[in-house]
């Protein structure tokens, strides 16, 4: 299907203030960048650079005032999401070695707590794709999509107490009982048609017979429709605006995804 | 400077034919990029990588009939072109690990046969940016610059012995020159606004105090309106389109590169 | 200095075990390697690979049995640790790309809590290397350094309420509070001449003034004799043997580090 | 097999000289590195970095009068070389992107100009293996392997016309061959147990079935004993040093190989 994305960013910037942007979608093996557009108000110096991840990134410092950012891209991505039940969980000495860091815990995915839960919760499974859709499909019965509900990101740890969260503690979760159970995992942010209430979204991905796989478990069924920003080991690594200095959030956050024709 | 640049390529294809194309600009210190089209008809699956060089290269197989690649980009990019006459030449000891390879001969930059020409040519002048200016001058007064003479790369001990050549064949000979001292230099292809006659084009660029400056020998003054495609050692590692297969040449090739109002 | 260290672990596998091994050091701008013996018993099937930080990793898999890695390097590496007091900040816009990911928060050092403390402990110090020292000092002064109190890594938020811990620990503590600040802070694992009781160790370093130096808040002084097996964001991305499925550890654990002859 | 191998180099310095070497094996898939030295006399600041193919490199700067490198390995390497009759070519666009430049023309081996000698060589071939091993058998048959008969590197054009030539030159002729069928062939530098006379050594992989495979038309049959020190697109990417300004050449080469006891 092919999506229109506009993403619309106010801020009010009161000290100058650097910020690393990840909002650039890239082409990559599932979607397809046809048109793309990304203005700073006032016009900025930006360098760009491409993290460890492969996501490109873009380095400004805001100066005081209003500033905006405007992006708009048109992109071709899948229908449907693959799923693929008895996809088989790949041993550790057979995974690339460019996939192991998935493997480790990170800031907030603490995969080194959750062993216990994840064996539970995955009693009876086949060793791969199933385990993971039993995860999904427990955080779906057991933990309350609530969104706007937190801020800030949240740890597994702290998510899994709460039992409510947005959807990226839904995917530190969903991460962190994939790794404890050796199965690597990480967070994609990004857009996703049809999401309601409409914003930026994120989900995780698991690898699991030789290639990764899209998990969303604030979402039923197996539609597709996802547009990838960025993606990483959790929200550490890909925020979509890192600032640094004191908190500057905006005041307007414009998220829109429209389906437009194939041709 | 604002530019809008359009580069539309069409092939008839007559067996499946496997492409590399880097024909998507990437913002870097240098350019901004603003808007983006790339589209491709038929539609076509793609998958797109970075490269070593940190290349956007997008991986396609074009089927049997006509193809097109059509791109359109808005990129805000330097008026002038940085010049620095004084800049010291960078001892090897002190160059990033990064930039060693950029002192290699390659395919068509065969910098270990030039040094006595380079000596020659530099006689006199301060190591460094001096050293390049006079290379480029040198250039510019004993190969005769003729677009469209050559259409299969030549390599630099070609170059200097045919006495003419295309955009691509000055930057091979200015890249082999600077190298053969001992100063990195890298091959960039892309557009030159107010290019004459209108075209891609290539150049290449020295690192020189440290940082890489922009050299240009088929162009006179310090205008800027550059803006970039690829960048690597020479054109075997920045080919806009790499095919394998049976040689396919696009039967159009259109470049338009307009200057646009800044906002 | 001349160091020769020997590493030996022993280990009972009753399940066979993939491990990813840390304990080939790497000759660096610190350090250089001149001996290097690394025996495997039984000998196993090895893979060697280099990770996103640089750090050479051994993958291999043990299988049932005793287990015994024997490793032994002569190292050249520097008397005394570079202190610089001054040396500025580095501002987040000019820091390289490479090291921005130095500033996230990462599994065991949540930095992203840390911003009151820091303030406090740096209150009226320069930018720059007093504020990492005077973290240092603080931690020397806060923190009771117990070797062998803590056998799993604990995050900066646990050390901080803890208050004691072993080297990682304080580890931890000092480059979540450097990253409160957008210092950029990692860990770095090895061994240290003269440590009591001797182990292997882990401290931080601190990226100021345009380049990365050597903290300690477990030892006085500035003494030298540091050997770096691997360095990353904190101890889950630099385990020396990092084992999957049930947990093995060592039964034997030895290390020795002996200062030898200049020649 | 178990091999014990000596490199000493030792070179006479009349200005301060830079190096790059690369005389530091690297374990991998096909060696495992169990003892290791490295000395430099007199000593010398290093630093060793791992350039864009994985090969760990050492720079240095040589100051004036006698400067000499010793280096040894216990390396654990293959007995015999796989052969794989009938593996088959990996069409282009299931390449992995890492492995696309190894198709591309380089300084040595000029692909772009075998494509017709290559369709004849392997005329009825197999796609793959068996086209791979033609070309290395028409070499044996065609070239004349004089060691020490060629100081400089040749490409495979002047390799091609001249008729004979060093293992480094049947490298190049069969790495062009191998590219201009679009067949990924790299070079790989260093060591062969029983090599006549024995020196240090250059040879050939082909990425066929998805794999490397070993190739040597300085060589019958599939004997092991093979320990690599680089690889990368030709002689250019792997000097074993990579010296510059003035040239210095060892005035003192010895490399010995001897295999020693299993344990």
């Amino acid at each position: 299907m092919r999506l229109r994305i506009t993403c619309n960013l106010k801020f009010e910037i009161v000290v100058p203030t650097p910020f690393i942007l990840m909002l650039r979608p890239r082409s990559g093996s599932q979607q397809w960048i046809e048109r793309q557009e990304y203005e700073l108000t006032p016009s900025t110096a930006v360098s760009e650079f491409t993290d460890n991840y492969g996501n490109l990134c873009q380095r400004i410092t805001a100066q005081e005032g209003l500033f905006s950012i405007a992006t708009t891209s048109e992109v071709v991505t899948t229908e449907y999401s693959d799923q693929n039940f008895g996809a088989h969980f790949v041993e550790i000495q057979n995974l690339p070695d460019s996939i192991l860091s998935y493997l480790l815990p990170s800031r907030y995915c603490e995969s080194d707590c959750f062993n216990d839960l994840a064996v539970t919760i995955t009693q009876g499974q086949l060793p791969g794709y199933n385990q993971v859709s039993a995860i999904t499909e427990w955080m779906r019965a057991t933990i309350s999509y609530l969104p706007g509900s937190n801020n800030e990101p949240l740890s597994a740890v702290q998510v899994n107490h709460k039992r409510y969260g947005v959807c990226r503690d839904f995917a530190h979760l969903g991460i962190a009982l994939c790794r404890s159970l050796s199965i690597p995992a990480r967070i994609v942010v990004g857009y996703l048609y049809n999401l309601q209430p409409m914003d930026m979204h994120a989900w995780f991905e698991a690898y699991i017979g030789n290639r990764w796989y899209t998990f969303d478990a604030t979402q039923l069924g197996s539609q597709g429709g996802y547009v990838i920003l960025g993606l990483g080991r959790d929200a550490a690594d890909v925020a979509v605006f890192n600032q640094f200095g004191p908190s500057v959030f905006p005041y307007e956050q414009l998220v829109k995804v429209e389906r437009i024709a194939e041709f």
